[in-house]
């Protein structure tokens, strides 16, 4: 029923994440209606994302060259390492403009049930980076979840032995949400991260 | 702070209809995560949608051939035509597979307000298609709308002189629905609409 090409957008535009047959057949149908300039740059973006996307040598961070911005940064506190689980937890702190230290991105967490070991994350590099670098402080920002806990005290572990102080994230509720819609376990971290006032 | 090639995605993604700064930004991390082959299938598809579509010569319905598949079809009535304002009007209809005559796309509703007048339609070709194929009903299927009403109006009075059947399709209170958020319009159409029963 539909041309073959549009018919392929459609498939495309499915596999995004939160996109289903609707909104896909809406956005190829806006997408028809782009000038040719703007559909030559939106298929050329894609094709560079194929081509020039890669991992930051350094600390995982998506990058298009071999090192990150972030980490050839030379104004950039190299002694403190917050690390994430994805590079897009990178851009969300940066956006807050808070933090002037470096990253390191894990990729993933331990996770025994999906059959994700410690040897399936960036950690080794985590390690060599800390002790050749000397770092002061690394800060886990992992989400709070099973995943989560098992590989910040994991890493607490191996770093046991290194002279480095590590602290996480603080869990709670979140600004402006109503604590009856809060899960008992986040309410438990809230209480036990409580502070003098 | 993002990659070239990441803007660029994230900047296209958010032309689309829907899509805000956020959402553009999940999607196109996502993207990242898509193996190369589906990024250039994706790529490909946009580029083939910029080079490949273009409006049937008869009906105006989108189509990667001179004419559409609809249109070739000898086994469609062609007494009948359905008169939509978009291509993808015609597919909501295909979907139901209910109807087996022929379509005609306007591109358009004549709207004084936006400075759209009959000229700007495509009314010429639907003229000279029910003349020449000496169609024997035109189905009106044009939103509710004040530039709805208008156009269908407009049709029918161009038409005065041919000898064809001009039907629209009802107004009413969709399935499924609530009385009481229906507004006043719809409701006195629905009244108007009244069937035995």
């Amino acid at each position: 029923m539909y041309p073959e090409c549009l018919k392929k957008v459609i498939e495309c535009l499915k596999d995004l994440p939160g996109i289903g047959d609707k909104t896909a057949e809406r956005l190829a149908f806006s997408l028809i209606n782009f000038n040719k300039e703007k559909l030559t740059l939106f298929s050329d973006a894609i094709s560079d994302l194929r081509d020039k996307i890669t991992n930051c040598s350094i600390c995982g961070n998506i990058t298009d060259s071999e090192v990150c911005p972030i980490c050839q940064d030379l104004n950039r506190n190299d002694k403190v390492l917050f690390v994430v689980e994805k590079p897009k937890d990178i851009l969300l702190f940066e956006k807050l403009n808070i933090y002037d230290g470096k990253y390191h991105v894990l990729g993933n967490l331990i996770s025994p049930l999906e059959g994700i070991g410690p040897e399936d994350i960036n950690l080794d590099s985590l390690i060599s980076r800390i002790k050749n670098f000397h770092v002061e402080e690394v800060i886990l920002a992992l989400k709070p979840s099973i995943e989560g806990e098992t590989t910040m005290q994991y890493i607490k572990k191996i770093l046991e032995s290194v002279d480095v102080k590590i602290t996480k994230i603080a869990t709670g509720i979140p600004v402006g949400t109503d604590m009856e819609y809060i899960d008992a376990m986040t309410l438990e971290f809230a209480l036990e991260g409580r502070k003098d006032i």
